[in-house]
C-alpha cells in the first residue's frame, strides 16, 4: 500500500476555566495535533494534558503559533515589526517544546493559526518572518501549511520540510484560496460530501476549485475540526473513508522525510 | 589559584515601551543571567536580545522563573494546585530555552523569582513543586537558589544540580533568613562594605548573621543588582576586589560539575 | 403581601471565543446579576450583551470584583497592598458602570467574587479594603454578601446598605460559613430540598446548620447557580417555589432601602 | 484678554514595577491630562494616582484610549469588528470614571492613542466607531482630536463638543497630516522653534505645512510631550511663551462650551 496521508487537527484551544473542543475523541482520529502555545488559546497545565494525550496515543506535537491575543483568540491581524512577530514565534515554539520534553516527547511541527496564518498565506514577507523563526529555534520542524500558500513557497525558501495541507470541509477558488464564509458553497456539508471533496484532491493531485478549475498540489494532510459533535463524526467518517481508499495514515514527519 | 565563585544578576526585565535595569553594564559583570521569561517581566524580543547580549559576553544563561503577575512583577505571592505551577514552570524554562537556540545558545540554570522564590525558599512543598519541574525539562539544568532554602534542599532531593548564592547587599538572621528591609541594618551599604561582607562569607563558608553567627554554607555564588548606577559601581567594584583576592569569576557549570 | 426576597446569579462569565453559563436562562430567573468586570471573566463586549440582556428583563446590575486572574478565573488568592486592591475594585466597577450607561442603565450592587469573596468574609482588614472602594465610588451602591461574614461587617461599619445572601445549594457549619467541597454533606441536592433549606432559612430568619444549629440572620437575597442544565433547573423551581409561599422576588433596592 | 489655549499631555503611562513619563512635572505645565486606561500603559494604583495629582492641580481629566495591547503599547494596529471596539472604548472610559469618582473629580475628555488614534484618524468608520462609544457613554464628553481629522469629524457628526488639536514638535504635510518620522524635517526641534510653530498656527488660525500651505483650522489645544528632560523644559517654555504672547491657559470645558 502506497498511498499516505496525515490529519491534522487544532487542539488545546481550552484556557483556564473555559472549555473548548473536542480533544479526547480528535486526538483517536488525527495523527498529528496542531496545539495552541498559550498565546491565542491554550495555558501551560492545558497544554501539558494535551501533549500527554497526544503521546498517549502516538499522535505527533506541533506547535500553533499565533498573535498574541486570548481574547481575540488570534482571530484579529495585529500590525508589528518583523523582529517582534519572530520572537514572538519562537518563544511559543520554545515553550511546547519545553512542555513536550517534560512529557517525553517532542515538537514535531508548526502550524501557524488564524489571523496570521490567514496574513502570512498572503503577505510573502510576512511568511519568511514566521519562517525565519521556526528555522531559528530548529531546521528539522516541518512546516505545516495550506497548498499553494506565500507560506509554503517561504518554507520550502528558508529550506524548512514543508507539508502542505487541505480542508476537508472547505471549498477553494479558483486561486486556489478558500472560498469566503459569505459565499453559500463556502462549506461542504455532511462526510460523505467531505470525503468525496478530499477524494478527488487526492487522486487528481490539484485543489479542485468551485467552478471546477484543477489546480496541481501535492497535499499531505487534511485538515479536520472537532467544533460540534457532527464535526468529530465527520472527522471520523473521513478518517475511515481515506482507510477504505487505501490511505494509511501517517505522521508528518513520514512525508517530509 | 583555585578559588572560584560566580556571580548573578537579573537580567532582561523590561516589557514592551517600558525599559528596566542596565542590562549591558551588568552583562560586562556577571557569568551568569537570570533572564525573566513573560511572566513577571520581559517579553520575547527583550528575551531575545538579553540572550543575544549575554551569549555574546559568554555570559550564561539562566531561567528567571516567576508567577504569572506581570502587573504585580511576580511580587504577589498567588495560590495554585502544583500542577498549574508545575506547567508554569515548564512553560517559563521552555520558552527561554526556544529563544536561547534561535541565538544559537542554552539555558543553563534556573533561578526562581520573587514571591515564588520567597515562598519556595520556606514551604518545602513549593519547593519540591519547582523542583519537579526543572527536573522534568532537563535534570542537566542547574538550580540557583539562596543558601539554606527548602528550595536547595528540594533541589537536591531531586538529584538537581544545586548552586548557593548569597546576596553582596543583604543583612543576614540568626536562621540564615534574609534580614527584612524594615530593619535599619538590612542592607550593607557601598562598594567597600559589600565585598567585605563577601569576602568574609567566603572565607569563612558560613553565613554570617547581623548578630555575628555562623551558619556553615558553600556558596558558589553572589548575586549582585544594577537597579541603579550606584548598584552597578557596586557590582564593578565587587567583582574587581574578588579578583583582587584571587578568586576566578566562573560560570555555574563550572561549580556544579 | 408582606414577604420579599432577592435572587442573585453568577453572570457575564464568557471571555473572547470561550462560552460559560447560561445567561439567558438564568436572566429570566433572577432579580439580581452579578456580572464579571474582566478582572476574572467577561470582556467588554460579553459585559455590554449582559448588561442589555439584565436590562431588557427588568434585571437588577451589579459588579462582580475580583483578583486580577483570567487564567485562574479570580479563584486563587493573591498577596497585594491594600491600596492596590482598593484601585482594582474601584477600576472594575467603574468599567462595569461605563458600559451600564452606555445602554441607558446603572450599577445598583457590587459583589466579590472567588477568592478575593473568601478571603474578605475572613478577614477584617481586607473586606474594608474592598468597602472603602466601593464607598470611594458611590456610597448607594449596595453589598452583596455572604451572611455573617467580615465583608458583612465591614460593609455596616463604612455606612454601605448591605444584603447579606444565602446559598440554595450550600450546607452551613455551626459558624456559620458554608462547608467545605470535602464533606460528604456540603451539597443539597435537587430542587426541592434546596427549596426546602432555603425555605426553612428565610421562615426562622437564621441559618441552619448541618447538626441543626440555628444562627441569627437576615437574608435578603438567595445565590443560585446555572452551571448544569439541572442547576438552572433548580434555580426555576427555587424561584417558583418561593412564589407559592407567597415570597414576592424584588430588586436589591428594595431591600437596602 | 481674549486669547484662549489649552494644553495636553499623555499621563500615567507608567505600569507595575515600570516607570514612564514625568508626569509631575508635566502636570505643572499642561491644563489637560490624558491618563492612561489599563489597555495599552497605565493600571488601576497609577490611574489614581494620576487622577489626584491632576486634580490636585486643577488639571482636566481625560481618558485615553486605546487598543488591548500593553506589550506593543498600543502602537500596533488591531483589526476587529465594530462592536468590539466600541465597547472597549466604553470599559475604558468607564474604568477612569469609577476612578475620577473615587477622588472627587470627573473625565472631562477623551483622546484616542497610538495606533487607534491614528487608524481613526485616517478611516472614518473606525472613527464613528470611537464616537459612538464616547457618546453612550455621556454625550458632553470632549473629544480630543487631531484637526481635519476624520476623528474631528466624526465627533461633530455624533453631537459631541469637539477640541481640535495641534502638535508642537511636529510638521505638517500639505494634506494636513503629521510628516512621518521618517522625514528629515518631521521634529520641530528646541523650544524656540517650537513655540514659533504653534504661535504661527494660532495667530493664522491655521495648519502650516512644511511647504508653507496653509489648511484652515480652530484648533483649542496643544499637544506636549515629556518623555525626556528636554521635552519637559521644552513644554514649560511653551506655556511661557503663549502667556507672554496673551494667551491664557484654559481647560477643555471653557473651549468647547
Amino acid at each position: 500500500m502506497s498511498k499516505t496521508i496525515n490529519l491534522n487537527a487544532d487542539l488545546g484551544e481550552s484556557f483556564g476555566a473555559w472549555s473548548m473542543g473536542a480533544d479526547e475523541a480528535l486526538l483517536d482520529i488525527v495523527a498529528s495535533a496542531n496545539i495552541a502555545c498559550g498565546f491565542h488559546a491554550g495555558d501551560p497545565p492545558v497544554m501539558r494534558r494535551t501533549v500527554r494525550l497526544a503521546r498517549e496515543r502516538g499522535v505527533g506535537i506541533g506547535a500553533h503559533v499565533a498573535y498574541p491575543d486570548l481574547q481575540g483568540f488570534g482571530r484579529r491581524r495585529m500590525e508589528m515589526p518583523p523582529g517582534e512577530l519572530e520572537a514572538m514565534v519562537i518563544y511559543q515554539i520554545g515553550a511546547l517544546s519545553g512542555i513536550a520534553a517534560a512529557e517525553g516527547a517532542r515538537v514535531a511541527h508548526v502550524k501557524p493559526h488564524g489571523a496570521l496564518n490567514n496574513a502570512a498565506c498572503a503577505d510573502l514577507d510576512l511568511a519568511r518572518t514566521v519562517c525565519r523563526a521556526v528555522a531559528a529555534v530548529d531546521r528539522s520542524l516541518i512546516l505545516l501549511v495550506p497548498a499553494l500558500s506565500k507560506l509554503s513557497e517561504a518554507g520550502r525558501e528558508a529550506g524548512l520540510p514543508v507539508v502542505e495541507e487541505i480542508f476537508a470541509d472547505r471549498a477553494y477558488l479558483d486561486d486556489g484560496q478558500l472560498a469566503p464564509r459569505s459565499r453559500a458553497d463556502a462549506l461542504i456539508h455532511g462526510a460523505e460530501a467531505s470525503l468525496a471533496h478530499v477524494r478527488r484532491m487526492l487522486d487528481e493531485a490539484a485543489l479542485v476549485s468551485v467552478s471546477g478549475r484543477r489546480l496541481p498540489i501535492r497535499a499531505g494532510s487534511v485538515c479536520v475540526h472537532g467544533d460540534s459533535p457532527e464535526a468529530v463524526a465527520t472527522a471520523r467518517r473521513l478518517r475511515e473513508g481515506l482507510a477504505e481508499l487505501g490511505y494509511a495514515i501517517v505522521p508528518l514527519t513520514a512525508l517530509a522525510a
